[in-house]
């Protein structure tokens, strides 16, 4: 059964769960892979509730070991990756721990390596398989009080454009969603409580997730790298 | 009846034909617009023929008048405009025509602020629709043997981003799809006859529409201003 | 005697009268070209006060003969050649009169295709010789309520950037200086009395000029296509 | 004696070395930073013998330790920083030892985040001071066969840009020079015997160093973020 990893996930109201719960709907097994065991059974439960097939793996993004295991769990049913780990790291640098500016890049960028290059390891002798980054507008330039932050998604980013490149022509299809705004997901609900009733200034997840089964469904004469999402109210 | 107004259309096995053909069978009346009346004619009998509605409407992208006349003939149920117009214009700047650079702008640049002008006076007081413009990698960047058309290229696709941003509030949706290589039409496959053996290095006409069905369907709290597109086997 | 051609000169506290002052300075023999002529006779009258040499010439940007005109008027001396010709053209494209978004081209970027041509014309069978631009932050994306000024400059960039690679291995270095926000000019400080108040945000004239002597002076094997330039105080 | 830190200095025929050399002859205090001592101790030995002022300081990039101990040294005159460190890192993605892509990013970006981070806690208090990064084409774009170049590159030069942003207002000028091709210095000359040959084809070292002087002394009011410096014969 063809089979998606999709790394990065957490609270129900979130791009990563609801990434699991509709590539299930399309027929995927998913392995649904996060740092949170709770998080990651509930996903589970709601996908073969639905009559889905999926698996909770528990690994962390930074650690070569459990990213070969997970793609090692995938086994050669793989034919989908979709990198969602990595948060916002906001901070200026005249006043950042040296830590906390690795770390930020460990999640966000070095996390897509290790996943990315298990990802070809795998879906290369397939000749075919989609591997997709979640990114953010940060992706794209730098900005006062982001440094870090940006510095990790160009890194990314630029990261994901190379093996676009380099696996084209092995039929592999590497695509990154731009997310431009703040996600009307969990997180930021419970933040601000006020969320509700500015919905419109909030990126609609199921939006994003066309995005990525857009993706995913193109035909090889017809890859996009890149999309951009955002909604009718963000300034750009 | 949702209408949609597709500008740029020429023969059958041709991004402007596909993209009338495809709306339509998306439920959409479409106004059929280009220069050649027997290309029009064609398209529109064939979606007649599978049940759907369209009009043919001869109209130069480059004239005024032939634009306003147009959008007065989609009346009220306006929902759609793509402009697929304008032509590759390659040469050297140190030999090239005036007349030759203006033309380039007039078709390529010139036409998409008309046809763009005229689909926001329509669709603003209705609060809804997209506004969709064909790009091409010479949208992105100035390349030596491509000035005219680089420039011009450039032109609509900054137009455009100023569109999107001035036009989202009020819920327009203004998207770019960057067409990123030879596509697989009509009109290569006459001028390199050995283009179908080498059809995995043309892009996919098909794909591209549904590169721009999926902009158009996009809810307003996920919408993306561009889409690259080209095949695996593309250089870029 | 080594001869510049400047074009787009106005006020003496402009940046075009400014960049011929310079480059007299620097031993060039100018023409001073723009459309008034009380303006360009005052430019001339000052280089030859201060003991150089130029030419005060009637030309307007967007008129083919007065281009090839002044080109010819240059004669075999010429080494730099500055486009600095066209103004913002604000207003949002639901109001804009075709006239006026077509005049922003021809200001903006027909004019740079017309001069651009003539220099390559004259300087490419020289072997060396520099072609400069001045754009605008306008130049690099689109914002709303400057579509047209947006699509001009951004035209003109990608033109710009066209020619330097068509005509760099002809000894030609083509350069575009960004010139992002305010010039502290005479043109913003007669709008905006209070603007001597907050020079610290207007950007320096002598500035800019310093970066275009500093493309002009750059050997072949280090040559530069562009240079923004903005005050410390800019939001960018 | 104002100071300058200049760090990536290795070969004399190098760019850190030309820098040092150069801002040595423009009357700055060189501190020679990297990571071999004989080859600073000669760059050292040059600078003095042309009657400047230099001190070699052996520093690891990569090494929070080393380059606070650096940039305590420099002490109240610093007036300039120069992070130069960071080779290229050719290779696949599918092949590529996860230390052999860290250590790329940790010599190209993190490094730079160590260094721009001391910097601009020694020049806010100051109120003014350059900070200036080497770059390459690879900080622009992702290419086959140079994934973690181009990401760490990319993760340099977005830093870069939010430091630029981050502390213009306190004076403080952030520069990044984009060195687009083949230096013609010691290391390639020494790889590829026919390199002079070929010189045309090679940037010339002393050009760049034009580029990093120029940004250096610009007026506040005319600062400078980027810089791009490549041959007449380079393709782009």
């Amino acid at each position: 059964m063809a089979t998606a990893i999709i790394i990065g996930v957490g609270p129900d109201q979130g791009l990563g769960a609801q990434l699991c719960k509709r590539f299930a709907a399309e027929g995927l097994n998913i392995l649904v892979a996060g740092r949170t065991k709770p998080a990651l059974d509930a996903v589970v439960a709601d996908i073969v509730a639905a009559g889905g097939r999926a698996t909770a793996v528990v690994a962390d993004a930074t650690v070569e070991a459990d990213i070969v295991a997970l793609f090692d769990k995938a086994g050669a049913d793989l034919e989908l990756a979709i990198y969602n780990a990595g948060n916002n790291t906001p901070g200026k640098i005249i006043d950042m721990e040296t830590g906390y500016f690795e770390q930020s890049w460990r999640v966000v960028c070095f996390g897509g390596f290790l996943f990315g290059r298990e990802a070809v390891r795998r879906l290369v002798p397939k000749g075919f398989g989609s591997l997709l980054f979640t990114g953010a507008s940060a992706s794209l330039r730098g900005r006062s009080g982001y440094g870090a932050f940006n510095s990790s998604k160009a890194g990314l980013r630029t990261l994901a454009q190379a093996m676009a490149k380099e696996y084209a022509a092995d039929g592999i299809h590497v695509g990154h969603v731009v997310v431009d705004g703040p996600i009307g997901g969990e997180k930021i609900m419970k933040r601000f409580p006020d969320a509700a009733g500015r919905e419109e200034r909030l990126i609609s997840i199921a939006g994003i997730v066309d995005g990525f089964v857009f993706l995913h469904k193109q035909p090889r004469r017809a890859w996009s790298f890149e999309l951009d999402v955002r909604t009718s109210q963000e300034s750009w």
